[in-house]
């Protein structure tokens, strides 16, 4: 057990769960360059990564996920018992399972992701909803994207929701944050991959653009798509096909095809990377 | 304008609107077959299928919908001056836009749904979320499926929610409701479609299955997946291949990745059919 005789839970008052609370803030967490990370996935990948600067558990959990608490004691990981209601305040889901991890922010330079030579990149270019760009970095993990890129105002990757909507993936992949959009396109062609802006109205058709060389998607906003000067910068504008009467597809939806399009096409025709 | 002279716009006390927000609850709608869909395209996709009942307005948005008023009235169908009160409680976003309309219901029994011959179905089986189901509805929709089957304890189609995730999609397609999921497959089956079973643990790979053909796709729970029993009855349990190290994807991504497939293989490879 990680609780020492004597040492009593922190409650919501204790100034370490005060501070860890104020990560909840976007503010803070650019402050800090530390965000919190709730449930036993992500805190199981959060220590195998090594970003965990502390541990919050309930007693229960502790006892629950000893092989957690275990794991980040061996690595010397501070380890704190909260009470029920400190962890319910730290935690932001209704069901949090009692574990709660301050991380380090695990974002790279872009000239970092880019040296890996990544095969499948997504840029994520005005995404607002946490949820969503959660939902399209897991997506983009599983088809196999070597970096994705939160650029301009798209939202926080640290955001409580993205951390959860993206199940882990935010320790899997490269994670770039740019306030240049404009500037990552340009340093992503000068890295070799074709760059197609994901647009609804788009020229090209994905089923007859290129697919298996080394390429970045553009996605832009839910509501208004990608600013025209973005996608402009791209080297199409590629659209999924609506073969029904939608009148289009969702973004994590579209996401999903665009980027396993890619992904299928770079095993089954063969690439020069 | 649709306001006579003399009519007060109904308040949330009215009877008619009482009436109508019962639609609200599952049972109310079973009850009357009808539903309510909400905003400006909703209204527009179901008065041009021709199940609007009654159509609930503010007077603001009469005025900026009013081509959508001088449709409805031209059909024959009742259009109600609610108060912006009114209009809340009928609906159930933030933003309503000013426009609710009572539906009536809009399912067709299986056996009709493949008397249309339809090249690809969506089977939702226990899918528990929503917004999930009706984003899958309005995917399948936009990958050109002619039915989509909500079997066994899947959600509700004329929830709201999914009504709103659907984007209009619950109009486009045939939409099936069937308490018998085993003997859905059995009679698409029958219908001379290959099933398959969605399954992030399925032994056969999505890249190396056939895809074709007639194709209904069987998804399950976002946590439990497809009951064991329900996924035997498939021609073959498939799985969206991981490139990376995500654990899996999300439902609405892998319908997504699943659906869009077939399309692409049915248009690119050709069938009998």
């Amino acid at each position: 057990m990680h609780t020492r005789p004597g040492v009593e839970p922190y409650t919501t008052r204790t100034p370490r769960v005060v501070a860890a609370r104020r990560l909840q803030r976007r503010r803070e967490r650019m402050q800090e360059r530390r965000f919190l990370a709730e449930g036993p996935q992500a805190v199981r990948e959060a220590l195998a990564e090594g970003v965990v600067v502390e541990l919050f558990t309930t007693l229960e959990a502790a006892s629950r996920y000893a092989d957690l608490v275990e794991a980040a004691e061996r690595s010397g990981v501070r380890s704190s018992p909260v009470t029920d209601d400190a962890l319910a305040a730290l935690a932001e889901t209704v069901t949090p399972q009692g574990l709660v991890a301050v991380c380090e922010f695990v974002d790279v330079p872009l000239a970092e992701a880019l040296s890996h030579q990544p095969r499948l990149v997504a840029v994520l270019a005005g995404i607002r909803d946490p949820g969503n760009a959660g939902t399209v970095l897991r997506t983009a993990d599983a088809a196999g994207a070597g970096a994705v890129v939160f650029a301009g105002d798209a939202v926080d990757p640290y955001n409580g929701k993205s951390v959860r909507a993206s199940a882990g993936s935010l320790f899997h992949v490269d994670v770039v944050r740019d306030d240049d959009p404009l500037a990552v396109v340009e340093r992503i062609r000068a890295a070799g991959l074709t760059v197609y802006a994901a647009d609804a109205y788009g020229a090209q058709d994905l089923d007859h653009v290129p697919l298996a060389q080394p390429t970045a998607w553009l996605f832009g906003s839910e509501a208004h798509g990608l600013p025209p000067q973005l996608a402009d910068a791209a080297d199409a504008r590629v659209r999924v096909p609506i073969y029904g009467r939608a009148e289009s597809l969702n973004l994590a939806a579209a996401a999903a095809v665009c980027l396993y399009s890619c992904a299928r096409a770079q095993r089954t025709e063969g690439t020069s990377r």
